[in-house]
């Protein structure tokens, strides 16, 4: 059992998250974790914040000598800017000076397309700021910390994952075009949006020139990709273990997200059955697919070709031509708060997707092969892929 | 705090299932259950065991007189076909008998598509029977009991569900269509494909004639729509606390699935920004969305305009015309069992799709109100409606 | 991950329970079971009940052919009395008849020491039918049930566990008394206190006879030990990861328990820290302790040594000579409701904490071992065995 | 639902916790909480480590100007001793500079009554530090930091809890002492034991002089007592919702506990049934019990009389004369590494009960009134208990 909790608020002094449950032995390097940091701010068309962003990151518990110990781990994602926001976001009174008299005014034209007018409903404030500071993307960046993590013991294990962008607004790239193989990840980053096939890229930085130009949004879809999974994560046997349900929960737990897909997805509901599934053969090695349609799972288990599920992100919901709202402090037909001017977030997703598919493997490893020590996890793992018959 | 657990085969004496955390004084009737069991059988397209499969309905605990107790609710859904299965079904050590050699010969062609051959596999069988038993779609039945005890509930509390077919393999409702109502269910039931635009269901007919000719079998997708829930169900706070997360992977848990939306799904990732989001206007009563492209959620709570979400469900694996599988008794090229002759449930999934998302909001009412008996629970919820500003 | 729910009153049709994570291939046997539910009737001071509660066991699901399937466990245990009580409980609205009326009178004097008056109040009753119904004893039929699947499980891997009595009222087995192994079993369910002291027997049964005389009811407390456990189950990383903790939540989660001890407990407490604790030695195959003082657990995990825990039960509440309540119908003093004539029923409670804590060693022995047939449960567990350094 | 996670290792930077679930507009104040830490060190018989053990205490998110926002509540406690164990337990690896020579030896005579060994044999470590660093004590600050934020949630439902020793040794308050109540804390902790009965406080002092003087340990029991409770937290319906259950979870959850009971617990075990129970009256406001032999608990609900639970510690493991153990180095015998000097830790861990419980009672409300909001909850609460009938 695997579990974490995250905290901080997007103008507090800093990001902290806890991961329960990690065996022992898993290399746990800051290094790698900052690098999966700068990788969710990776894409064309994000704003200014990204840039002064800067992750001061630090480990306080659950790793010795860059080792994970069995205990809890728990890390923190400072706040560079936190000096401008110790007023307005002090855990404790203050006196709110001239400096910060700005900021803290209340936000009470709740944004369209954001948590914001619901969340002071059901919290009881009259404005937005104690809402939106925690529902804001900044979190993921805690997410993404403790994914880095998951993928290290993942990665101990043989199972390494890849994302990719598939679409940008209506630029997508054909349905035809190869996949990425985890060797791509540096080539992936490279690319400004995080795609893997360079005619689509150069047409989404188009589009989203086009998109900046017009002052609007784009959204997208996403997707991860799992080698080297055993078969056998998750199961059938009651809903809430299959593996394509606890991935759909993850990635539809991400902000902004309104679809998932495993495998063709919706696409497979208009194909006739003869040709929507993934045949059996005999291979080298024992039974193989020659497709995969299914992204990987079958009755909600993973069946070691490669996981493939998809997250569609809507368009940014701060939109520089604003939306309409209500002032709630007056009544009035208002214009929402525009706070930050990205024109669109989704290749960075697609790495908080994949620090999601991350944890949700990592924890449907430890179901199914337990473990105490990264060693113990992976002595059993072997053991059980040996004792699989060949065909 | 909601739990539920089914258990039982698809060829066993019965399907089993307990729901424990449902408060007091919620009516409960065998009635509305059969009821809701009969309409999960409901579309054109199914094929014989549909029919013969007739629900012997029981409740065994939690519930006096119509009511409720706030114990756990237990109920099970017998097999009319048992008497047939009971050698090769026994829970206890058998002869086989003449009567019952055909039937409990091993299946060793898993079935592409299916959770054969990975469940083999992963629980150490070398036939699928162990496997196909319980991964049968049959099993939705307890589901879509218990969600009837859960619409009970709902229904206590103003909130409706009703479910509606989108599209059959290629054949779909136009965007513009309208929504159905709650007071649309008998209509929609009476549609052979529970659909609720005429001319669509009369070609998605025609579609099902056609597969069917064709030996093969066709997919498609629902939606599930709810209306009069309060604003504030989940929460923005915790990625596993959002409603949206949690609808997902309930719809995802659902056999065949592959994809799920939110709202306007993965339609909404190529819009622009400006034209995506649901705008906020003064209304009479307050605050109001005069659109619903979001389904529903904003920041992973439910806003109180109507829950819009959508599952994709891929073609029968079962093709009569048979895939391509190993017999991994011999090793030998094989096609695989045929046990069915559906060519399409996409009608009846919208059924269980609605018991799912009714045992989740069910959950998310009783951890937002608590509550032990009917009446506290919607006492909390009404003063909770009350306190609302009304802008 | 173990789950498990149980549902059904007292005097409703049955009792069901469903364990859902069971490995496949554990043996599960109805008469295994049955043998189980006859011993939680054993001991000298049981009324009348126990004997025509007869058990009517069946096997609903998760079992083949005296196998496991690794899908969920669902039985039954039929309630043989309730012909007698189909109106008084039934589950949908009746016409009570003549021949019901007596039954069907409401329960208003709530009964000291029992659920019966907070529950009215939680559950929102007017009367204490609805509440005792479930809060009965006779629920943790159901209980002993699965437990013995649990034990079923755990005997394959070598871990055994024997229950016993320590006191009845204030008549106690000497401190240094021998303890109980697993091959004494039979001679404690021989015994008709189910205690392994022959002397302190004998003075129990004269308590017994004493207080019946006196129309009075008594308590005690149980043991329960735990053979063949390996080191490390449940772990001091987390609180609520300690199997002593979890086994504590488990014991005092049975009816009328009131005191939990691991060990030598409270006793523990007044002995200075120089003869409290378990000293190590080098022994032929490693590490050994020769004193078991703090019951086979260090650090929340268990060490390999004889697993030891106590459950305190307090004297049944439904005293003959009743005790004082207030009939909630007309606002009076009066006595309380009397239902049954047990004096004493710790040695059947015994074997229901000998139940309980099968299902918490087996969740642990999954949580750490994984596995999803019993065989790869027992792989994992032997080469974490043979990993272990001798010293 | 209340969740929360700790980390951190004893001599690592800082302890991290987290606490997800708590309703917005809840005081939180670092005073109130250093208060607390505080409390936590208080005892006759405490040795050096706890004078300076001074804890930075800081709050990372889930509070804004001293009121909780509903977003997780996340806290560190600084270890002011970091700078010399630094290296020794860096996150990263280091190289050991003459400085940390001593520190960073390996630990290889597990001592017993500790985590030690089998946490070695569970997480696979060749020494023991990886392991008493997290077993360690320290912990628990964490655990009373997050209870001094449940407190203050159910302060603000009228709840009130208090602490106090009953035990040092041998040493024990005669049962028929009276009870401290809310306003006696002040009392409680200028107390040298946090003892209520002076002339036992006077001889638990001479027993901890005593033991010192024998170069030994003592161990004792503490009762944490909660005023004001509804009836009805937790319930009856299934075994892992009842109160008593999880109380004696989160209290056997705590370091070096080895007994919890629950009212006059074992003591009643050896009472006869008619004076054990307690008797119902009409009162001025409706029914009331004239005495509290159940602790508050009947059912496994609270009953809303005063809430009574007990901790029986061991005594403390690390023996100023050691205990014999083996090193594991050589596979010699040898004696326990021997860490700090207390005599006595039971009046602190009163301190950490308290938290404990007051983690439990504000999950337990949370389930029974839910509520986001402080004033929601409150008026739930309030509405559940007006329409309790007055007999």
């Amino acid at each position: 059992m695997l579990r974490w909790l995250t905290a901080g608020e997007s103008h507090g002094p800093e990001l902290i998250a806890i991961l329960e449950g990690l065996p022992s032995g898993v290399p746990v390097s800051l290094a790698a974790m900052r690098e999966d940091l700068a990788r969710r701010k990776l894409g064309y068309g994000r704003g200014s914040r990204m840039k002064f962003e800067e992750d001061e990151l630090s480990l306080s518990g659950g790793v010795r000598h860059g080792l994970s110990l069995g205990s809890p781990v728990a890390l923190r994602v400072g706040n560079t800017e936190w000096p401008k926001w110790s007023e307005v976001m002090s855990a404790e009174p203050v006196e709110t000076t001239e400096r910060s008299r700005g900021r803290s005014a209340p936000l009470t034209r709740p944004r369209p397309g954001h948590a914001d007018l619901v969340g002071m409903q059901k919290y009881d404030f009259d404005e937005a700021r104690p809402i939106l500071e925690r529902a804001s993307a900044r979190e993921t960046a805690a997410r993404v910390a403790l994914g880095s993590v998951a993928r290290s013991f993942l990665s101990e294990l043989g199972i390494r994952l890849v994302s990719h962008t598939l679409s940008i607004g209506p630029v997508r790239v054909p349905e035809d075009a190869p996949l990425p193989g985890p060797d791509d990840v540096a080539a992936l980053d490279a690319d400004p949006l995080r795609c893997f096939h360079a005619e689509t890229s150069a047409a989404m930085v188009a589009e989203v020139d086009d998109a900046k130009k017009d002052g609007d949004t784009l959204g997208g879809v996403v997707e991860v990709l799992g080698f080297g999974l055993p078969p056998g994560l998750g199961s059938h046997v009651h809903w809430d273990r299959r593996l394509d349900g606890r991935l759909a929960q993850a990635l539809m737990g991400i902000q902004a997200i309104k679809g998932v897909e495993v495998g063709d997805g919706f696409l497979t509901t208009t194909r006739r059955g003869s040709r929507a599934h993934d045949e059996l053969f005999i291979g080298e090695d024992g039974i193989v697919r020659s497709t995969d349609r299914a992204g990987g799972t079958e009755g909600g288990m993973s069946t070691g070709t490669v996981l493939r599920v998809r997250a569609g992100m809507k368009p940014i919901a701060t939109v520089p031509h604003s939306l309409r709202t209500v002032d709630v402090a007056t009544g009035e037909t208002a214009t929402a708060h525009h706070q930050r001017s990205d024109v669109c977030a989704v290749p960075a997703s697609g790495v908080v997707a994949e620090a999601m598919v991350a944890l949700v493997l990592a924890d449907a490893v430890l179901e199914k092969f337990g473990g105490d020590s990264v060693g113990e996890t992976r002595r059993n793992l072997e053991s059980y892929l040996a004792a699989i018959p060949e065909e």
